[in-house]
């Protein structure tokens, strides 16, 4: 492929922290990353959320009106709101002027955004948000989708999401061998509720996967599987669940560490330990969630997102679009249509 | 009440660990423990599975034969097999010669075992797992149920679980006033998929359930709900997910804190923190699960147990013989159903 730097549109209005934290981060990923990045939102707002102007030169400011707010309907205000910066930003790569959303604002309304202005891809009735979690093995991720885009869950989605996650652990994620794991409550095929059993058997089937079976919650993190699918109301209670035990563990850890003598001494000690342990154990280290199956790289952020997130955000959907993920989920449709090829 | 020591019958043959650990944790729970325990199983491994045989004297042995194996059908094993071990303690508290039983053997079989020979209670459709995991609050748990005996649940199950829970908290773990919260994705009523969305609706409109809300995946562990229910199938994913997670965090705090001098040196020093915050993440810690709705209590425990688990499923099983949590339910259904009159 021809190189293109990566061009990503960030919404600056989204999100607890817009303007300020969003601006920030994105100054830091145009500093550190080798990315184009346009901010799109209220002009004054953005200049006025950074102490020093002089950092805004070098990225686009593109003009919007207002945001989606988070107790609005998604489909509505979007309607409603059509010079809203997530519109915006979305209609940015519809016209091939970015290449990528990254926002932290409402993600329903992102979600339809990008349905409505970007479209599907192809052969996918649903896209999925996946997240990429850390594994008890060190330097090992394990991705999940749905995390939840979608509530409920068709057996044929949970194939799709399958299909789009070997293709993303493969390329941007670089396994080559990725193996697919189905969140069940046994390891025997016979398990489950009657859509897992019949996504069982379509995964099972279908050659394109690289199905190694079900896995439990216990197996999730295990570093066994390089992807696992589920519906998005599971993925979403595991992801906010795996996001707080983190929280909570370190929390535990600044309880109980420092009691007593000993314990002041011993995590005074222990200080650049622990910072790698909340490196490892934090899932705020690694960035937002990518929406699967759309025309166009979108990246979901937290609401709570501040500058370091963001930063992840924006290297996240630069690595979908250098890896051109969407491209090759396309691809992999349209052989599957046709009679199968030599596979890239 | 007039006080009758609870008297707790012991699947001696079922877990991977049987007899030898569930045999120990019988005898630590006869030692330490207000209980009677009988040991059920074969009674040649019983009494060669403990080095000194004279620790068996006070406790009861019951013959039985053979155990439901892990790979087994449950409700055809338990057929072929009616002098199986988890059959045989069923039957001695059908009998009143038991109030209790504990397994560590294959669950699927147990819970069978108590439907089918102990039955459900009046009024409830489907008996449900009950959990308590440790919350961020110090010296505060929450009881997740359904945790796995039922993955298609409907809403009304979810309404059942909630009462139940309730009772649970109430008269178990001493909560005065349970929060009861619906796992689901948003705090809104209006998220989620069909069965929470309606599920939100019953919970609401029962008096008898102190609802607080929807619980999203971070609030679960939070401290903020005392009761959380949801399907089987999501309770068993975020049961093992949550055990494995605690266990990954302490393998992580073993490798990365002893690294270097100044973790070795940090790391030793803090071995009775460590062992503190071990107990406050670890979920074996807290026993088995409660099969709520039958009539009987039934504490099914983890395959992996050992006498450490074993003693906490005993225990756990006496609260709930002593505190009488399925008269408890019972009577609230015999309230619920006849028009309310003064509670108990």
């Amino acid at each position: 492929m021809g190189f293109n730097r990566a061009r990503i549109a960030i919404d600056a209005m989204g999100g607890d922290f817009a303007p300020g934290e969003i601006v920030a981060g994105a100054i830091r990923a145009k500093a550190e990353l080798d990315v184009d990045v346009v901010l799109v939102g209220d002009i004054d707002q953005i200049k006025a959320s950074t102490a020093s102007p002089e950092q805004l030169v070098g990225i686009e400011l593109v003009p919007a009106e207002g945001s989606i707010e988070m107790h609005e309907e998604p489909l509505s205000a979007l309607r409603k709101k059509p010079q809203a910066s997530i519109n915006v930003a979305m209609d940015l790569v519809k016209r091939n002027e970015a290449d990528a959303v990254v926002s932290a604002g409402h993600s329903g309304a992102a979600m339809a955004a990008a349905l409505l202005r970007l479209g599907r891809l192809k052969g996918i009735d649903r896209p999925a948000i996946g997240a990429v979690f850390p594994t008890v093995v060190a330097n090992k991720s394990v991705l999940i989708l749905d995390v939840g885009a979608n509530v409920d869950c068709r057996p044929k989605y949970l194939e799709q999401f399958a299909i789009m996650g070997t293709i993303y652990s493969r390329y941007v994620l670089g396994v080559d061998n990725p193996r697919v794991g189905l969140i069940n409550i046994g390891e025997e095929p016979s398990k489950g509720n009657d859509a897992a059993l019949k996504a069982h058997q379509l995964l099972e089937e279908n050659p394109n996967i690289p199905f190694a079976g079900n896995a439990e919650g216990r197996d999730i993190l295990s570093g066994q599987f390089d992807v696992v699918v589920c519906d998005g109301f599971v993925g979403n209670v595991l992801l906010k669940f795996a996001e707080a035990v983190g929280e909570s563990v370190l929390q535990i850890l600044r309880e109980e560490l420092p009691q007593g003598v000993r314990g002041k001494i011993g995590a005074s000690i222990l200080k650049p330990n622990l910072r790698r342990i909340k490196q490892r154990v934090d899932h705020a280290e690694h960035g937002g969630g990518l929406l699967l199956g759309v025309a166009g790289v979108t990246v979901i952020s937290h609401g709570s997102s501040q500058a370091p997130s963001v930063f992840n955000a924006i290297r996240l959907a630069k690595e979908a679009v250098d890896n051109r993920v969407q491209d090759r989920i396309q691809a992999q449709y349209q052989r599957v249509a046709i009679p199968a090829a030599d596979g890239e």
